[in-house]
């Protein structure tokens, strides 16, 4: 019998997540039954997200059992099968676990097939083609909607998902400013993701955020594009133009102290500004993610669109890197490698 | 020369204003320009949004100067005019200030002609036909837009505009909780407003708060018309369901800490469920008015729709009057007279 292996949550972490809250278990393979399928797990996604499953609470997804193997985005190989779209060796992107194997079912809803042997390396289904691209691209196209000249602000900018919205902001005729954590980030914003103007918010008082941003966007800002939260956001919000749109992708600064979170104290700019901030996820849109992907893919294709991932090995390794997610230590989509 | 009297501004208040913050100054009237027009002040609405004009920072409105008269909606009769709009004699509704006189200008998009003689008393132009009365219209029609069967959740409910508000969405096929202080009304919100349930919040934990919503809404509450903000608000997007609407009216809970304010802290609740808060003032729909007007007369006459003013007289009262809005001690619309 082949063995599974998995990262198990074993406690609720109030704060960061610590290794003590994980456990590595082995468990035997279930057998399949009709229209399921084994996939092989070769990378996982690391997201912020990770760590919201964590929180016994109620999201867009239940929150992870105690004892559960943790949940994840993964892309892997189809290694035994009893499901007609799903054949052996065919690769699948899906809602799966930190785990050597998973079992997916056929019309499950969160597994879709890839092309393994497409011009692109799988673990772009985890990054530029999967949640991370595709959360960028709709947070744009469907709550940002840039147009000509406008000013847009793209928190937590050098982030995986940031980079990426900033970059379509851009094509789609915005001036886009960016805020990250550190030198180096702000940089690499101007001259590899072509922002217009990057700012550090690190050391940083609120004040001298806010000063920051108003002589980066002297204008204003006429929407944001937010991953951050916090005072952040509250600097964000009163930068905002009249009818100003927030679409709200994530709030990392909150992830970390759920029962204590920072909070907004600006959204009262709202009232002022006739302003809305407008939550979303990805799949929202999942009929036009199929069309999402191929103009990712060409912009991929020409070189227009930039993005970056950053590998890590080994399940063994797992909760280092959901630790970099957060301490910022990371350039790009955070990937797990688990298998070959 | 005829005398006018003012209430100003002479100190910022940082928390709850105090009657140390203002002062009644006597200056003389200015005589008139070709297209300006003197109003005798006959009433002045009190708002909370009042106390946000006295805040040293921009809003959609610019903050009061030290010195200055306060600023405030008004009613009053036209006794000398360089207007062919404005003549003597006629009434007028406009953004003046807490004065025995105001100077109007005609085509300065402030001032609004009434009928002072029309079956409803001229209060009811700084009420149920004014800010108030258009906020809550507007605010239901444009962004809580009820569908039928839909729970419609309002805070600040025995207020000016939450109570208009909930028997609007209640005509649109809404069912309607109401969140207000204490159990007289609470009580008044079920009795003489007709909403489906009322939460008195008063004395109650975060926790019990989110408990008592629940229970009155079993299913979910699928649009907020918010008024309070801080810890309502949070409870209020605790119990938001997918793809939830909240029409942010106002955050009175806030006005009197501004250095410091309590601050919202479940946004990561739009995410979760792809739902979005968005602010308004009623003067987005300024082409509207006159229509919105005729369907809340037309609710008024038929007696369908119930609002009440409370009347306190003389702009020496007006500081008090003025603390009775954040204190709660008041029953629906708070108006002061100022002339008989």
């Amino acid at each position: 019998m082949t063995m599974n292996r998995h990262l198990t949550l074993i406690n609720r972490p109030e704060a960061l997540p610590a290794h003590s809250d994980f456990a590595l278990v082995e468990r035997p393979l279930p057998s399949l039954a009709e229209g399921e399928f084994l996939i092989r797990n070769a990378y996982a996604s690391m997201d912020p997200a990770m760590r919201g499953w964590m929180v016994d609470a109620p999201s867009y997804l239940p929150p992870l059992q105690l004892g559960a193997p943790v949940r994840a985005s993964t892309v892997g190989e189809v290694v035994e099968s009893r499901a007609a779209g799903f054949p052996i060796g065919s690769w699948v992107l899906g809602l799966n676990t930190l785990s050597l194997y998973s079992v997916g079912r056929e019309g499950d809803g969160w597994s879709a097939p890839i092309d393994g042997a497409a011009p692109f390396p799988v673990t772009n289904y985890l990054s530029v083609f999967g949640t991370t691209g595709l959360t960028a691209y709709f947070g744009v196209r469907e709550l940002v909607r840039p147009r000509a000249g406008e000013t847009v602000l793209i928190t937590g900018a050098a982030g995986a998902v940031g980079s990426v919205a900033g970059q379509i902001a851009r094509f789609d005729g915005a001036r886009v400013i960016g805020v990250a954590g550190g030198a180096e980030k702000v940089e690499r914003l101007v001259a590899e993701y072509g922002f217009d103007a990057a700012i550090d918010y690190r050391g940083k008082s609120a004040d001298a955020l806010v000063e920051d941003i108003a002589e980066a966007a002297p204008d204003g800002v006429d929407a944001i594009f937010e991953n951050v939260g916090g005072t952040i956001l509250d600097a964000g919000l009163l930068a905002l133009n009249r009818a100003g749109r927030v679409a709200l992708c994530g709030m990392i600064s909150e992830y970390n102290s759920p029962a204590d979170p920072v909070g907004t104290r600006q959204l009262i700019q709202l009232v002022y500004k006739s302003a809305r901030i407008e939550g979303f996820t990805f799949n929202n849109y999942i009929d036009r993610i199929p069309a999402a992907v191929q103009e990712l893919a060409g912009w991929v294709s020409s070189g227009r669109l930039r993005f970056d991932e950053q590998i890590e090995t080994g399940l063994e390794n797992a909760v280092t890197t959901l630790l970099k997610l957060f301490s910022g230590d990371h350039k790009g989509k955070l990937i797990l490698r688990i298998a070959a």
